[in-house]
C-alpha cells in the first residue's frame, strides 16, 4: 500500500504532454492555449473617444461652467468608424461618437450632457459648461494592449476575456492542446447495461455513466468500451479497444477477491504496473500503470471510490498532459460542523456540503460515507480532506476542502 | 436611470419558463432536470457483501482471535452477480466477492485478510481470526435509496453523482429543460469581422466572440446574427432573424450618441422597453425589454460592459428560465488589498484576482478598470461588487466578491 502523495507523484511522473491542434475561435473557450500570443497591433489602434460628445481643445474650455458658457463652432460630425476630414482650430469642435478616432487638433472630449445646441446661428454652435483637462475622455492608443506584447501565454486555460482579445487581434483560428481521449471499461459479471432488466444479484453499470460525465466535465473525449465479464480473454479484447486513447479507465476487478482479474490482465497485456492500493478512503484498491504513453487506471468498482479516484488522480494528470498552468486554487479551508473519527494512516476524502456563512466556510457531511452510496455523493458540493496521521477531528476544527463543481 | 436591484427585478419579472425535452443520460450532465425522479427499486436491491471474504454466521466467530482460530467449512464459492445455491449452517462459510448477494443463513462477512486456508483437509476449510458482529461488512438492501423515494427533484442541476443514480435506476433517457437559445447581434459602422483587415478607425467585433463564449459557458445555444451597420433597416432585418431565440442580445448603439439607433429600432419592431440606463459601472447604457416571450437586451458596446451585463443580468435570467433551483452560492466576502474610490449612487463591478490565503479571501484589481479594456478582464477570476451608497473603500475592508470561473 502506497501513501496518497507518493501515488500522486508516481502518476504525475508518468504523464507525457500531448500535441496541439487548430480550432476556430468559437470553439476555443475552456481549451488550453498551445502557442504564445503576441499582439501584432496596438489596441486600441488609435486615440478614440470614450464618450458621445464633442472633440475640443481643452484650452478653449478654461473656466467654462454652468454660469460661464464657452461657445464653440461645430465644424464636422463623425461616427464611430469614421475619420474626421477637418482639423480643429481655436474655438472649434467636432461632434464625435464613442469609439471614433480623435480628430487632429483636439486633445479632449466633452460629454454631450455638458453642452447645449445654440439655435438660430448661421453656423452650428454649442455652449460648453465644463472645463476639461487635456486627455479627458480620450482612450489612448495602445492603452489595453501594446504591439509586440506577449498577451496570452501558452498553457493558459482560455476564458471569455481571452476569446475577446483573440478576436480583437484578428485570430479566427488558434492552436490549442488536443482534448485528451479517455476510455472507460466497466468490468464484472454482476453488471448489466442501464436499459436492461435487473436479474437477481445484478446491478446496473452506473460507473460507466459517472466516469463518462466526469470525463466530459473535464473537457475530454470519452470512449465507452462497454462492460466486460470476468473472463480474461474478454477483458483483454475490450481493454485493447482503448489503445487509441490517452488514458484507459477500468472499473472494478482490482480488489483482493479471487475473481479480480483486471490486475492480471493488465499485466499480461504489457502494463508496467507502478502501484496497487493507496492508503486512502474511499479508493484504496487502485491499480496504476502505463503501456507506453497510455496511462492505465484500474479504478475500484465501488461507485464513489471510482469517482473520487478520478477527481484526485485523473484531474491532475489532465493538467500536466495538456500543459495547463495551474493558477486556479482548488483547496480552501472550512470549519467542520461535526466530529469525525477516522482510521490512522489513511487519507480520507469525505462527501460534504460546504457553504459560505458569516465570513467563513462551514462543512458538514452530505450523508453516510459508504463507498457504494451515490446519494450522498450527488448531494455533495465538496470533499473534506483529512490527512493520514490524525484520527479525530473535533467539531469546529479547520479542515481542507476541495469543491466539486 | 434605474438602480441595479430594481433593474434586476424588472428583468426577472419578465422571464417565462421554457419547456422540456428528452435527452440520453450521456448528454444530461449540467442540464436542469424537468421531472421528479422517484426510485422504482431499492438500491442496493439486496443485502450484499462490502468485502471480498467469507459469508458466515457471526455466532460461529465468538472469541475468535489470532490466538484462538475458529474453523469453518467452505461449502460454496459465489462471485458478484451470482446467487448461492446453499444455505449456511453452523460452522459453515461461503466464499463471497464484493457486491455479491449474502447467502441464506449468513449474517456477516469476514474479510479474506482475517482468514487462512487450511491445507490437506478432505473438505475445504478456513481458520477465522476475528470475532464478527451481526451485520458486519454487509451492505443492507435499500441503504442508499429506498423504493418510492423522491430521489432527485425537478429543477436540480444534474451533477456526475446524479447521472450515476439515474443509471442505477435504469433511466437511459430523462426529461430536462431545453437549452435556451440566445442570439447575438453586434452593431456599429466601426466594426469589422475577426478575419478582416482593419481600415483606419475600425475595430474588430470582439463582443460577438465574448458573448458567444459566455452563452456556451452557461450551457446555452448561441446564434450569431453577425454585424449590423448603423442603418435602421439593416438593424431591423438582422434583429428579426433572432426571433426564433429565447433571448436576443444586441451590442452597441444604446448610448446617447446621435447614431445610437438600436433603442429606436427595438421600439419600432414592438419591443416593450422596460428601462434604459442602469446606475452601475461598467454597463450603464443598458436597454431591456421584451417582444412577447423573447427577452431583448440592448447591451453597451464597450467590451467589458457587455460581458459584465451578461454576467449579472443574463445569468440570473437563465436560472429562472430553466427553473433551476438556486442552491449554489455565488458570492463570498474578501479583504480588499487596495484603496478604492468610487462615484456615489452607482454600483461597481470591478475586475479582480481573488485568492485564498491564510484562511480568508484576498482581492486585488486585475488592472485598470476602463470598460473597453479586455486585458484586465481576461486576467480577472472574480468581480468585486461595491454598493451604491459608499464612495470610499479602504484597503483591508471586506467586500462582496463573485467568482467568474
Amino acid at each position: 500500500m502506497i501513501k496518497f502523495n507518493a501515488a500522486l507523484e508516481k502518476i504525475i511522473d508518468s504523464v507525457e504532454p500531448i500535441e496541439s491542434e487548430s480550432v476556430r475561435l468559437t470553439g476555443a473557450l475552456g481549451r488550453v492555449l498551445a502557442e504564445d500570443i503576441y499582439s501584432d497591433t496596438d489596441i486600441p489602434g488609435f486615440d478614440n473617444s470614450a464618450m458621445d460628445g464633442f472633440a475640443v481643445r481643452s484650452s478653449d474650455t478654461i473656466c467654462a461652467s454652468s454660469d460661464n458658457a464657452k461657445v464653440l463652432e461645430v465644424i464636422e460630425d463623425i461616427k464611430a468608424g469614421d475619420i474626421a476630414k477637418k482639423t480643429i482650430d481655436h474655438n472649434q469642435a467636432i461632434r464625435i461618437m464613442t469609439g471614433a478616432t480623435i480628430p487632429k487638433g483636439a486633445d479632449s472630449v466633452i460629454m454631450v450632457e455638458y453642452t447645449k445646441k445654440i439655435q438660430n446661428k448661421p453656423r452650428e454652435s454649442i455652449e460648453v459648461y465644463k472645463e476639461l483637462a487635456a486627455g479627458e475622455n480620450i482612450r489612448k492608443k495602445a492603452e489595453d494592449i501594446k504591439k509586440g506584447e506577449l498577451i496570452i501565454s501558452r498553457g493558459t486555460l482560455l476564458n471569455c476575456g481571452h476569446i475577446g482579445i483573440l478576436a480583437s487581434l484578428g485570430r479566427p483560428k488558434i492552436q490549442v492542446v488536443r482534448r485528451p481521449k479517455i476510455a472507460i471499461l466497466a468490468t464484472g459479471d454482476e453488471l448489466v447495461g442501464v436499459g436492461q432488466r435487473l436479474a437477481p444479484g445484478k446491478v446496473r453499470s452506473s460507473n460507466t455513466y459517472t466516469l463518462y460525465s466526469q470525463i466530459v466535465k473535464c473537457g475530454c473525449i470519452p470512449k465507452n468500451l462497454g462492460i466486460a465479464k470476468d473472463i480474461p480473454s474478454q477483458l483483454e479484447k475490450k481493454i485493447r479497444r482503448g489503445f487509441d486513447c490517452d488514458i484507459i479507465l477500468t472499473s472494478g476487478g482490482v480488489s483482493v477477491g479471487e475473481f479480480d482479474l483486471v490486475k492480471d490482465v493488465l499485466a499480461k497485456i504489457g502494463t508496467k504496473i507502478k502501484f496497487w492500493q493507496v492508503a486512502m478512503r474511499p479508493g484504496k484498491p487502485l491499480v496504476f500503470g502505463n503501456i507506453g504513453k497510455i496511462l492505465i487506471f484500474g479504478l475500484p468498482g465501488n461507485p464513489v471510490s471510482g469517482m473520487i479516484s478520478f477527481e484526485v488522480f485523473v484531474r491532475p494528470v489532465l493538467l500536466k498532459m495538456t500543459g495547463q498552468r495551474q493558477d486556479r486554487q482548488i483547496e480552501i479551508e472550512a470549519v467542520l460542523e461535526e466530529d469525525i473519527q477516522k482510521k490512522k494512516g489513511m487519507r480520507y476524502f469525505l462527501r460534504a456540503r460546504t457553504r459560505w456563512q458569516n465570513g467563513r466556510y462551514l462543512s458538514r457531511l452530505s450523508g453516510p460515507q459508504g463507498s457504494a452510496l451515490l446519494k450522498p455523493m450527488s448531494l455533495a458540493n465538496s470533499l473534506v480532506i483529512l490527512g493520514e496521521s490524525q484520527v479525530f477531528f473535533k467539531k469546529g476544527s479547520k479542515v481542507k476542502v476541495r469543491f466539486l463543481d
